[in-house]
């Protein structure tokens, strides 16, 4: 079973900046650790990050062809401003899950409203960098139910 | 390490009704899997049931008398429509995570509010009662790490 | 044909107090002549009262284990603001009719929102104590026809 | 004691289109029901069709000057858009009750608002066709009472 | 100086229904009285009353082939609904005044917004009947001015 | 009879500023038309301007006081921003027509608004300086017909 | 293959005034173009107008008895007010296409809603009156194709 | 002359749970302080509290047939949410001082709204526990003036 | 301890004008009654009122080089509508306590809105002019505890 | 006479995925199909397609430079949150057409919005892939009658 | 070039109260530096205070008559409240800049509007009283280039 | 002291297009002005454009790591839609001008937002492209104070 993990706009600066708010693990160490996860339950999961919506686009479409069995998603800001995130998650029918490190629903008044909610398999929210391994458990348990 | 799970209004019916929405687990069987979850993880963890507001409220009053250290909480309708819930999730300041067995975001825009989600410690939405297990698990992570 | 007459919040007052928005029949009347005009029509109603939102919620789930064909329901002030009863209602999936004795249109902005209205079988708004005769008998129309 | 009943517009087409929504019944039929269940209770009804807001405002015009005494309206699409109508149902100042016989609150938005409500003696929604022998039935009782 | 006066729907009842709100002058008085006045500036005033919104609309079609040079409209409740007649005016690029008889701004929310206003020449709002007279004047001076 | 006309802020520049908008006649030839169209009825006006809310609240206080029958007033921005200016007229209850020079509802969204228009004997929009004049006559008919 | 043209209010006015805005070609001459463009296709269209909002509704039902294929229809301004056309249509359930010459989406803010667009089966806004060629042409392509 | 006070939801905690925001004294200090203000205005007042939205509708119930002359009542979060608790205090008709200890406008904006505010004979809000004492006294001097 | 009441626009009229609003006491009584409250706590109360939005500003500055420990304010209609005075307020950090006699909760919207309570140290509300000597009351007991 | 055509995110997907909404012909053969329309009409169409938003941005610079007469662009998601390609197509100048291949009034209420329409030369919605036949033909018509 | 300098309400504060929020600076140091930078770039500038919205009004009348070339005004609260200072700016038709010390925008919601920003020839925000000299210097440059 | 300058979307067109809004003057010749003023200050600064928001992201993460002191950005018509770029601001947490040529707020409503408003050292809006210079100018002073 083949997962990918999606880490969208200055996610790349996780564990440099803003602690207080996103933590001290590194991008590096959280990809590794859902990566781990993932293995531990039989999976295996491709990291991979981008600053650019059109290149999440078409990471995504390029997940449906290589045999993606379903993604975990931080699109960030994007989660808030994207369509055609929204639209390439729907086009592939990949089923995902959205991942948010802070309590997005704690902050401003733009961050609650996401694009993607409405097609997620599962939304996790608030939990840190640990977000990403419940993430990661919960949709291994959804493909194996499903 | 003791841990409250709180159910609310129509959850008594769980696994006897609307399987297409809630999935067929019967309560029993959600509370018991949410209880094995915590054991393994080395926490023990009460659960509960309540249609009545006011009866929620003074259950979370006493959590914090009796020396719980967290609470999972599915509030059901009344994430919706109860700021005195909120009101004593704060008051006791334990830690709690909520969580949605069915996706809130792809149902009627009243659902897309929740009184609790600003003061949560995590949130999991729309994994169908597996939810209740990650959410254990990221309550008892959270509060050992804490 | 079994059916459940529930009044909501503060109907226990009815003809005691506001006679000119709420009429001088006393609830005890009401619901005698509500019994008589299923009566009439070959069905048996049971009538009862609370005030406590999750009582009522309770009652609609024990209706369905009664095998309560239909509900008339008149959730008063409840209507407005309660979605664990509209829960309760859908999850049940039993028919039911939504009767307001006053006609809440013209009454303040809040009181024109209804959480049941979009699940209801039929709604009777406005006619006084008349209207639970007309919703009795519309219920037992439908349920025959059904 | 003489009724007017009033369909609007596209009620012409009842029972020929949409049976899903609005069912079998012509609407001949439906007057012919109306009209006995008035002739029932002792009143006489006297039912017309228009697809014309201003034609059903001279309706209502005239109904003052005949004598009715009373009015079951139907006003189709016009309920969400006609302030005429309302002007004119206000201005004769006879009593009217409201019907609609799919259930508005479950359908587009725009479908909430009527600007009649506000007014009349009485509503009916969503029972079918059945909702006109309702309507008349509670017009003539609050005639009789009045 | 040829002018038209228009009045719309249930116009007809004036000085009938309502006198609380709309006075105790008919139709015909106030048309009267309004030709006077213009026929005072040295102006001929032609009334005109319609209920039905397509009427309207021809009537101000017809009034730019006849050379009118300018129209009195209270276009009633279609003031509030009518983009239809803001398009007839539009189109015939008349100058018009419009005239309310009662203060719309004291009355319901849905009152307050007038699609004529934008590109009335004048406006007059609350006077009775006699804002008919102060219309014709402030037309009639416009019309001399321009 | 005695009449007082109020003008508010900015209308001391009338005819020096802006004639694309507000005409060329001067504050003080309005001023002499409308004394003298107050005149021509029997009535006595005296006109007054300021460009300070403060000032305007006491000077209607004071007309209370001084046996003024009516008010003609053009608030100018003040109509749009003045609640105290509403509560003065309201004090005093004393009869008054609002007046604009310019249209505006043709103008930005905020002048669309008036504090004053519900407590108005009559309204007079667009007329230009035109308008002062009708709104005299308008008021003296009616403290006559009072 | 037998097509129904229909346009709506003022529409008669085409070619005769505010050329800026529909241009200069009459409607007869656009729906002699619009009948070419139909008979190029190898269909017949009847075009056909009014500014009756009734009438239009009686035109549709009529429409579907005269087995006409499909509508293409300008409601002008009863595209932003008339639900009832919107039900004749979905009554009839025809497939049509919606037209509109000038570009409202670059106009008042109330020509940025339509009743009609979430039925339509295509949809041309914009190219003066080509568009109703192109209407035709797609309409035809899509009952071909359909 | 007996009085009643009503605390609502979370009061229970007074003094025990955040006393930045609501003090250190107790809610029996609090009952005891109110009582004692009432004693010396030569009235008797009988303290409450509950968390049920359902129980308290029955308290103000009881209050009208104990003979009760008016109510102090600190809604806590059902001040924002309880239209049920409005009408109970609407339907006795009692008079009743609303208090909150906190300023609920420094607040989230949900606790702007109260639905009782509109029916209340005073408000006192944000003067911390002492709101209680002076809106006895405010109630008796009210009571004692009526 | 000094302390300054403030009235604003329209309350020199207190006791003249609207008494069923505002009772009969005039401003010079009221003021009388809340020094002799003031005084009876040892406290010595200046009062001032002003119907210039500027002229409170201005006071509020003077009030903080005067020693002033505290205000009790009725800003009137300056209530909805002036930032100016908040930040007057704002900048020189006295308590202040907000009073209004009316209820404003059960009149018009905009009286709903207050640029003043959510700074205020309390906030006392519909009491008639009897609220002054409550708003004194509970500042000097504030201003003592603090 | 040179044309760009432009598809936006996801649209490389086109007869790929989602048939029900989008049809079965690939990108490849719209393209083609286009430009065989285009030539037909004696134009010369040269498509491209980007996932990027700024890449837009860019070749809509670039045609300015090519020399491209107009453009026909389907925007896909980018249309309803894209300021920055709105303002590349203001900036050339260019004539353009919006072209929508599903009717996006019939989809979530964020398709409504579209930052394109309001400068479009022409828009064209909802009639599958033959849109883009149809915008070419009124480009083209629109370009050779400037 | 003379350049006036207008400073609103609690401005006079400057320096003197919330240091945090508005900086050291006082009125009269802010006023110095903004005419030294005048003089430097070889204008002169008249500092002028006031707390008086009318007063503001007022001087920005005299500016123009005293040959004003341009204006930078720092409103305080009346930038959010005053449409008659707009309208005042607007009918002198200077030039002018508009100040703000703190940014705004990082404040309540109320202080986001302006009512003048949309006439401004410049506008510069969150400097502190920087602000002024970065005011004047744009303001005198453009006077120049203009 | 290193300073960036940020230019977003279609500002590479600055002096080429839409000379009306954005002046004449090229990018080049605005990045060597801002230069200029820089050096003239004591500054280095580094010009840099792009039209794509994901570079804009990944330019702003490197200058934190090239030690760059502050940044000056016009972010185009990102700044309205762009949270991504918001989050990169804030992830560095360098001090930024936001600059925008054209008065935005004179422009259409959507242009009245910023998402980088609320984070920005100051901002600088409508001097057409002088306004670089007065933002360098102004951070380089805040640098150099703070």
């Amino acid at each position: 079973m083949k997962l990918l993990l999606i880490n969208g706009p200055n996610l790349n600066l996780l564990g440099l900046r803003e602690p207080a708010t996103y933590g001290h693990a590194t991008l590096a160490e959280v990809e590794r650790a859902a990566a781990a996860e993932a293995a531990r339950m039989g999976a295996e999961l491709a990291p991979w990050q981008s600053n650019h919506e059109g290149a999440i686009v078409e990471r995504i479409h390029a997940a449906h062809t290589e045999g993606v069995a379903g993604i975990v998603i931080n699109a960030g800001a994007y989660t808030h401003t994207s369509i055609a995130i929204r639209d390439a998650l729907a086009a592939t029918a990949l089923p995902f899950v959205e991942v948010h490190i802070s309590n997005v629903h704690a902050r401003e008044p733009f961050r609650h409203r996401s694009y993607l909610s409405a097609m997620a398999a599962g939304i996790v929210v608030g939990f840190g960098v640990d977000g990403y391994r419940l993430a990661v458990q919960g949709l291994v348990r959804r493909l194996s139910a499903g």
